[in-house]
């Protein structure tokens, strides 16, 4: 058994970061209680740091008609067909707790189309995993799809938005081989 | 949020199985805690849980340099390649009690080349995945891989015996819809 | 031209056999004229060998709705998708002489979907092909689709059993690189 | 079991066929004993039916260090990879005929990796398969690799030149759904 | 910077070649102003050279509903979908001249689900891709969209068979790593 | 000929947008001679804008040893191969003005394999596009071969950054149909 880094890239230290980006991750700190390691490995290049949180923010922060549990959900089934061993586990901590459901990441991460979910959602996922794997395949007759569950041209971009930024999210983990810290594998399990 | 049913197929009454079928379950049960769903499930056609629960233990109770831990790191690494609800839960929790590791069987879930595992490992699961996938492909530097790490004949017929025969049993789990118990999410994990 | 060898691995002489395996091969031998190489090859292990086995006969000679000639079209159809050697020779053998047909093995083979059958075979091996390679993507309506041709749902089981019972077949063939006989290639052949 | 027509398009007669068109086929006829459907189906465009026939000779009557065995190979394995009901039926009996080897078309049909033949027809199917599938990967190592087994530029062009006339032959046979005729199936067999 | 040669293979002097293939390559030459370097490349094989440019004749220039510059979307779309250097560049050229559209070859090229064409040349390009990709997938269905659309038999042949022959000439152009004039990128460009 | 329009989703009046927005579109298009459509379309959720162009500025305006020209090489090839309307075209234009090489854009969106680009570009084009296609197979030996070209850590941090910003900008392209401006088909031709 060989425990390997947590980036392929250097880990910078706290206290050389820049103001802005040592503020945030201390926050992040104080309320989960460590630090999850995105926000080390990323840190390594400020400008993108901040770049990708900004993305990150405005897609998953905002006033949106897609819960946070849905959101969590896209990012853990696209992260999944993407094999992103990082995304998987932290963000399926975090939709365990946003859906306060201990099974439903697990469930969503090895196949979402037999996960307990909505076919509202069911639609949702299909439509997230297609703009990950085959996004030139996408027509209109997708968009209608998802009309027909009551979602409106602003949750699609939503949908799709989340889809998108984690193909980028995923190729970063990959590229920098970054590890989940081991805090989320347990993270919202009812045990 | 719909809860689905354990099997699209009827689940026989435990009083209602042939002698054999039913004192192997209660075993399972005593031991376990819980009946796993795949023997309610596979008891709907008792020829067939015969055949396929004594081809599981020729080929996972079996002695073999091949740990048992590993043999259910092969199936969970193939079952995962398959998007197998039931196999990656149950064996997963298997995985990690084997292991005695409450991390490992996320990792191999997610993407096996990024776990945590011995280049000895490695190689194994590219094997084994290999069969799962593409099996038509094997060529003889396959086998000299495997065999540069120290595995011999025997061991090779287990790990591709095993990547077979949860070919066999993930596609009958996708058949019939089968859902994992919900203590298999817990079972093993450090918290 | 090199002949290569039955198996990769050693063949045991019937003399060396467990009785219950030498009675079953002697018998297919009587029947048959010749003993089929999968019998030796996969005698090497007489456990899997029974189990094997046992799992065959429990689909394959059962009473059921899908005819004997319609079953092997299965095991041809998901065996040329997997691109098994000895599954497509052998049982194509086993076709030619349950249909009486002597070209529809090999129209199977090569491309099931311009073979002379009905569309209710048809609908079966879209279902039989679709559990041999993308058994993930199984959904209500690949039911429907069956159900619509008249097929029940123990059908259904007996359908994507066999596929699944010949994912498992398929590849301990390619692991073993077993080889058919020679006397498959012609037989049923109105030649 | 429904029988298909030999061709989507109709079929002309003989005696309303070009002078040219209606020799050649009759010459084959006279040789063959039958005439093979190819013949009469593409006839239905005679400017079409001239270039085919003419590319099909250049290639495949030529003086060529490719024996006439090894040039319907490629053939078989290819066309096999497009799944084409017609060129495997009808090229792997006349590659039984040119080989004089009742198993050789079924082999490779199934899987050349499998079959019989010598590291250098095993590279050289390798490269028609590659140009049948994979064009666009073509590198100078796969030509190296050709030339590695005594294979010269010229003998390239032969096997990426067949490999290339089949990917138009295997797609207009696909397109007219053209079937073939049963003399084929049977003949080179050893029965 | 390596700028590599027109061809893998020896180019002929115009001296040299047969009176009628350098006839028409002078032909060509008046015309264009320059000669296409799939003149000079093929021409190192004057009997596939005739057959290939009266296949391409024979589809390329018959009358037909199809129009010329539906035939160039044909292969510009076919050949994209094979990532063919030489047929793209060449035929985009010749696509922009025909439809007067200094957009529509690089719109075609890189996403024809994305160009500025009709719904009827839309599914023209479905089907001509599906010829170029998945030919055995081809369903009575796949016809019957294109009927809908006011195609008619001969029509789809047409469409079926250009993408076959261009099927042929991607492979050749990837075999002989066949290079495009310069003349042609900027061809039909509105600058 | 249908002309589509710019997206799927309302574009904003320049005057409509917040100071900031307006500013950067205002000097892009002056710089430019007109505002490319990225800017109005993205503009519609003016924190996504803010974000997407502060991460593409820090990659691509950013100190590298990855020359600005290499750099959207990257940016061309990885689009290609998601078949993005928008960003092969626009990024083709920059490419071909950067490179100062009329042909380049077309020959490395075709196919890259074959372009007139170096050994050393070949190989980070190759590191981009399994980022872009297959990010969960990057090993160390990707690595490796990146290094024996002169590679270091930071510019294989931008290699695989830019393809990773582009799986993002790749989709949202595809989500919105975003319709590249006339301009940029025949900036940096030689014509």
């Amino acid at each position: 058994m060989t425990e390997k880094p947590v980036s392929r890239y250097p880990i910078p230290r706290l206290e050389d970061l820049p103001e802005d980006i040592r503020t945030r991750i201390v926050a992040v700190q104080e309320k989960a209680g460590f630090i999850p390691n995105v926000f080390l490995a990323l840190a390594h290049r400020p400008d993108e740091f901040r770049a990708f949180f900004a993305y990150h923010d405005a897609l998953m922060l905002r006033e949106s008609r897609v819960s946070k549990a849905e959101r969590e959900m896209i990012v853990v089934a696209t992260s999944s067909a993407n094999d992103c061993h990082y995304c998987v586990i932290a963000h399926g901590a975090i939709l365990r707790i946003y859906a306060k459901n201990p099974f439903i990441a697990d469930q969503v991460a090895v196949n979402y189309r037999q996960a307990d979910i909505t076919p509202r959602q069911r639609a949702m996922l299909d439509f997230a995993v297609k703009v990950a794997l085959h996004p030139q395949q996408l027509e209109e007759e997708d968009f209608a799809r998802l009309r027909a569950h009551g979602f409106n041209d602003e949750d699609i971009w939503d949908i799709g938005g989340i889809a998108s930024f984690f193909a980028l999210s995923n190729r970063m983990a990959h590229l920098i081989a970054m590890r989940p810290n081991e805090q989320f594998y347990s993270m919202g399990r009812a045990c």
